[in-house]
């Protein structure tokens, strides 16, 4: 070895142990993974009324694991004082050599021992933080619910007592003194922007959907006070109907301050009350995810400038301790939803831990009694979110973690299949698609076979990363005589499209969307039946429209896959343009732009039942950083990426995608095209009339107009070509 | 029909009706069943200190569900106000119609009316109690975990949704001020029975074993206090080895008295204290379970009615919020101990819930990742356990909430089953047995085989009992080919015994006494084996004697079976008679008559790890009950009986055996049998040396020397005959 070479491998590999040793000496609360999780969102999820009254889920919710056990192994070059943090009764032991008492402190001699804690804590998750110079509580940590499964395929670390072991789960707890169950979102404080006062009535506008806890300044007097929140004016104005109100009743000589317990979604809030009260003022705690926006999106197009600012605050609001719903109404973790949250923030926040709260929470514990949130595409969806996981952060720990669960959800699936193959609704299954008229929820819809197969090959993929080759061989096996009975079953040559179901093993001639634009979007389709997809049901007027933006995210996907960009903007300008100009602050939960007037807050047979703030509305950050800047990982984690700019007939774009590297940014116009990013092995791909030039790097010319450049990392790329589109 | 019968049969429905309606009219705090079970399982095994370190089981501990679903539907004479008591948050509904907030009232209207609730609660059991004129909480309701289990062949009532209910669990908390999570055991004050003062040192004595909270009175000054506790008093005087023991450091100025937070088991007390720390005295808060001893025992010998009395204080201080095993160490719940406890109960206090508590506690909730107690032969006990009581009980409901766990306990068994059927020891299996020196644990135990059997013919009779028919015949027919591979295999015609265990495939020439018993006792063997092995095991010295109480409560068991009553007696009289000479105050862990000194108080390599007051002692309850007095049941619930007395050599015998309605009375001498039964269907059956004779009834010569007689109830029987034993 060269002495300089050497000395650089040296240095390298000096600090590559120094970083390892930093980022193992950063001691953080640790616990069972998935158990805190769990914990936390039964207390968002238990926080929804309506109109006062308690409001849970209808599924199945899980507890932690109450008992758990932590140990770790580590060498203590001298003797040292360890110090203890704990939620939950516990004991400690050194090499099995139990403390006595509840030590908040032990002194462990020179050499290597093993350091264990057995924490019980029935209403919190049992947490522990351990901090010395030699060790300090992190996910190197091995823990055990005393899981005796000697049956270990699972790729669980296993001792010869036949117990099970994970790593701990931890999040951002660094403070001893911040328990886990301290956990709380932030606020701050936010005013209206407009108060019309008259007698005992107060109206706050706040300009714009908003979140969190409404505060009385100056509160004094007798009597009740009555706050009917509204997402719309007509809403909050609306007291018998409203879906959420609270009250209050107050008896003060002394002027305080009063914050409402529970936060709300609204934009207007209607405060009614009696004589005998008064209050100086009324402003809001607004609460908040602390994620860092690290996306962002401009272009020639102010409409779509708007659209994208208006869908990052609505995702922005969506996004709470875990990806949720809406926030006005079920503020609950589905699992259909989430999925397109988790798309969205990979092209936002790329806030990996937001993700696999989500995931682990919606996943609950065995034994599986229902589908996810008791729906069956649910299920499917998650296991396809963890396949889009994985493909965006390239955290294989993860799926390491979650694969024995989801082992289990699919044994759930599998075992529900009918003689088919294919997964019919059984009694207490929800077949729910998408919110649409005269949807037929009979026998084996081929739209949820779809979502089945690519659950089944998600299941083949992360079997095979676990190294678990038999169980890959049969998820894949499985997967593929699915496919081949979808496309027997319910593939119509002569309407060139799927058909919706079977019902007894007969084919109905019902064309819509949702089977179709899956298969195109999943690559299920050769090149004709793209093109039959494409023309005789996405570009087909007599087909069905979707009236979701829930469900237009993946027909847009599946066009902008065709390279349908410029229709997708016309869509998208038109769509979400649509809920603009009728005043929209935030994405709803549904639009349909034919319903005018009170028509269109109705939903559900409630007349403000609609959500105007949902999740599920934002989507045009996914489709506008994936098909428009061009930007997505072809290799886990953006070890490899491709830049495949689209104009979609705009002058220019611009934007920033985060990747779990820093950003890549991106300027692209009809005449240039710059990119810059934290992170090498990416390809930037476009079309281009004549022959591109670049200073920076080697175009490479692939097809007729289609060239390539390879993008390394922290180089500015300046390509001068002519657009085509 | 006959206008009088009619009559009669009109009041006599009437009647029925009433007490329907008064049954129904006791509001009790109702729960998911099994749940509160397991809630206060956790809650009291949690309790256990080991010097002082808190020491938790080492086995998966379950919790309850968090959010349950409550309804009844009921039918309102008139409208009615109805009170609520919910531990949780709540809501509550009236025929699906939501009720604002959390009411303590709800008005219902005249007709028929469904009234649910649905409660969430993470650190404690989710609880409801209803009561209006209409409408109480009680079993009748039902509970749903949202449980959308499609398939049910298990018997559960489920709707249309695919939502599996059971009925609500209660126990006996009756008012509403009281819900379960208050519950605690009474407590009495105790004084010691001698205290010896010196400087700095108190010692106490409280006459014998007892169990509850160390309380001083007017405690003031400033320093330490140190309790040591100790079972003997050598233990509390070794302050280095105790096993229990207490630190209180005070600084009162003024004279208060302390109770310590934890209750221990003791007849000794040792405190020792620093210079400035003063009280006037101490005594204790006795802890107990308020159940009514029922059954007793008396005899012609001194001796053995004090092992009856011992017995009878040693089960008392073991039957707690559950059946444990000791109350100085473990104080958790074991299901071999437990299985002995539930057998003695029977013949002291038939206290159902006790029972049903401990069951449901072992059993915690699915998945089954480890056998209970992570013991093979502990997850046998418990299925004969459930045989027993239902036997004992005749409480078919109990099986009908239990099924469904039973059967995915008994799935994770077949799943483990070797090539040839049987269960051997995977890694983290515990094959205990007994606590005895050089037993072999390797391969396949016949001991383990045979409980196994016994499980899986309980499984069928219960799979009978629930028409699951399907699986009872599945079930029979594994057990049918198991007990012949155990004869295959394991029987050894030369050795005319069970051998012990089989090594890959190949029987070890090795006898004890473990699976020959239980083979005698379960009735697996011919009259020619069972004489085989009484004569080449039972009462063959050669073959290793059993050291602990727990297991000679089968051996003796099987003797009786084997009409030894008089071998028994002797054994009885040397063994338990042993324990008392030593000065025992209640039964012990082990006792082994050739350990003198301070080695009879020493186990698990400790000094005083020894356990001097065990349920598992306290088997003459049983033994004296059912082989001596003779009384047991032959169909469930004391449907039918036998009465059967065999004085065993002792003069006259005379006692009481509770049944569901009441008890058993009988006194037996060699020239006189007296019964008298609150319960109908009996039998009494004995041998004469002449003809018999009975004014109340007529005797039957059934063989030679043998006569029966049919108990009714209420009926004082005197029958004269001569005694043959």
């Amino acid at each position: 070895m060269n002495k300089n070479f050497r000395n650089i491998f040296l240095i390298t590999t000096f600090l590559f142990v120094l970083s390892r040793l930093y980022a193992q000496s950063k001691a953080t609360w640790i616990w069972y993974p998935g158990d805190y999780e769990i914990w936390l969102a039964n207390k968002m999820q238990n926080r929804r009324t309506d109109r006062g009254t308690f409001l849970p889920v209808f599924w199945k919710m899980d507890s932690h694991y109450v008992l758990v056990e932590f140990h770790k192994d580590a060498y203590f070059a001298n003797a040292d004082t360890v110090s203890i943090f704990v939620e939950g009764l516990y004991n400690i032991k050194i090499d099995g050599q139990a403390q006595t008492g509840l030590p908040d402190k032990i002194i462990v001699p020179k050499g290597n021992h093993r350091i264990s804690l057995k924490v019980y804590n029935q209403a919190n998750t049992p947490s522990v933080f351990v901090k010395g110079k030699y060790i300090v509580s992190d996910t190197s940590w091995l823990v055990t619910f005393e899981d005796k499964e000697w049956i270990d395929a699972s790729g669980k670390a296993s001792d010869k007592s036949g117990t099970a072991y994970k790593n701990a789960g931890a999040w951002n707890f660094y403070s001893p003194q911040s328990p886990p169950s301290f956990f709380h979102l932030p606020t701050i404080p936010v005013n209206a922007v407009y108060t019309m006062s008259q007698k005992n009535k107060t109206l706050l506008d706040f300009g714009k959907e908003t979140f969190g806890f409404v505060k009385f300044h100056g509160l004094a007097g007798k009597g009740n006070i009555h706050i009917y929140y509204g997402e719309s004016k007509e809403e909050s104005l609306n007291t018998d109907s409203c879906e959420t109100l609270d009250q209050l009743y107050i008896d003060n000589k002394i002027k305080n301050d009063s914050t409402m317990p529970l936060s709300k979604a609204f934009r207007y809030v209607n405060i009614v009350y009696d004589n005998a009260v008064h209050f100086d003022s009324v402003s809001m705690l607004y609460e908040y995810s602390p994620v860092e926006q690290k996306g962002n999106f401009h272009c020639s197009d102010s409409l779509i400038n708007r659209i994208w600012d208006v869908s990052a605050y609505t995702l922005h609001l969506n996004t709470r301790e875990f990806f949720i719903d809406g926030i006005k109404r079920d503020r609950w973790i589905w699992s259909g939803d989430a999925a397109q949250s988790y798309l969205m923030n990979y092209y936002l926040y790329f806030d990996e831990p937001t993700v696999k709260r989500t995931l682990y929470a919606l996943r609950g514990k065995d034994p599986v009694t229902s589908h996810i949130n008791t729906i069956m595409d649910y299920t499917f969806y998650w296991f396809l979110s963890i396949e889009n996981y994985y493909l965006y952060s390239g955290d294989a720990s993860f799926i390491q973690q979650i694969y024995p669960s989801m082992k289990t959800l699919m044994d759930f699936c599998l075992l529900r299949r009918d003689k088919d193959g294919f997964m019919e609704g059984k009694p207490g299954d929800w077949i729910f698609i998408d919110w649409a008229e005269n949807l037929n929820k009979q026998g084996a819809a081929s739209f949820e076979q779809i979502l089945f197969c690519k659950s089944l090959e998600t299941m083949a993929d992360c079997a095979g990363l676990m190294k678990d080759t038999n169980a890959q061989k049969e998820y894949a096996s499985i997967a593929k005589n699915l496919k081949e009975k979808i496309f027997k079953f319910f593939w119509n040559d002569s309407l060139h499209a799927f058909v919706h179901n079977e019902i007894s093993g007969k084919a109905i001639r019902n064309v819509n969307r949702y089977a179709n634009m899956f298969a195109l979007l999943l690559n299920y389709l050769n090149p004709q039946q793209q093109q039959d997809v494409k023309q005789h049901v996405l570009l087909n007027d007599n087909i069905q429209k979707i009236t979701t933006p829930y469900m237009r995210f993946y027909e847009l996907e599946a066009l902008c896959n065709m390279s349908e960009q410029k229709y997708v903007l016309h869509q998208m300008k038109n769509y979400w343009g649509g809920m603009l100009s009728r005043g929209a602050t935030s994405f709803w939960e549904e639009y349909n732009p034919s319903e005018k007037g009170a028509a269109q807050f109705a939903m559900y047979g409630r007349p403000y039942g609609k959500s105007l703030c949902h999740a599920w509305g934002a989507s045009p950050i996914y489709l506008l950083g994936k098909y428009f800047l061009g930007i997505k990982p072809t290799m886990p984690g953006y070890k490899e990426y491709i830049i495949e700019p689209n104009l979609g007939g705009l002058d220019w774009i611009e934007g920033d995608v985060p990747t779990p590297d820093g950003n890549i940014h991106e300027y692209c116009s009809t005449k240039k095209i710059s990119v810059y990013s934290n992170r090498g092995n990416g390809i930037l791909r476009f079309k281009s009339l004549y022959t591109p030039s670049c200073k920076q790097g080697v175009v490479r010319k692939i097809t007729e107009k289609v060239y390539e450049l390879n993008v390394k990392e922290n180089i500015h790329y300046e390509v001068e070509y002519k657009s085509i589109d």
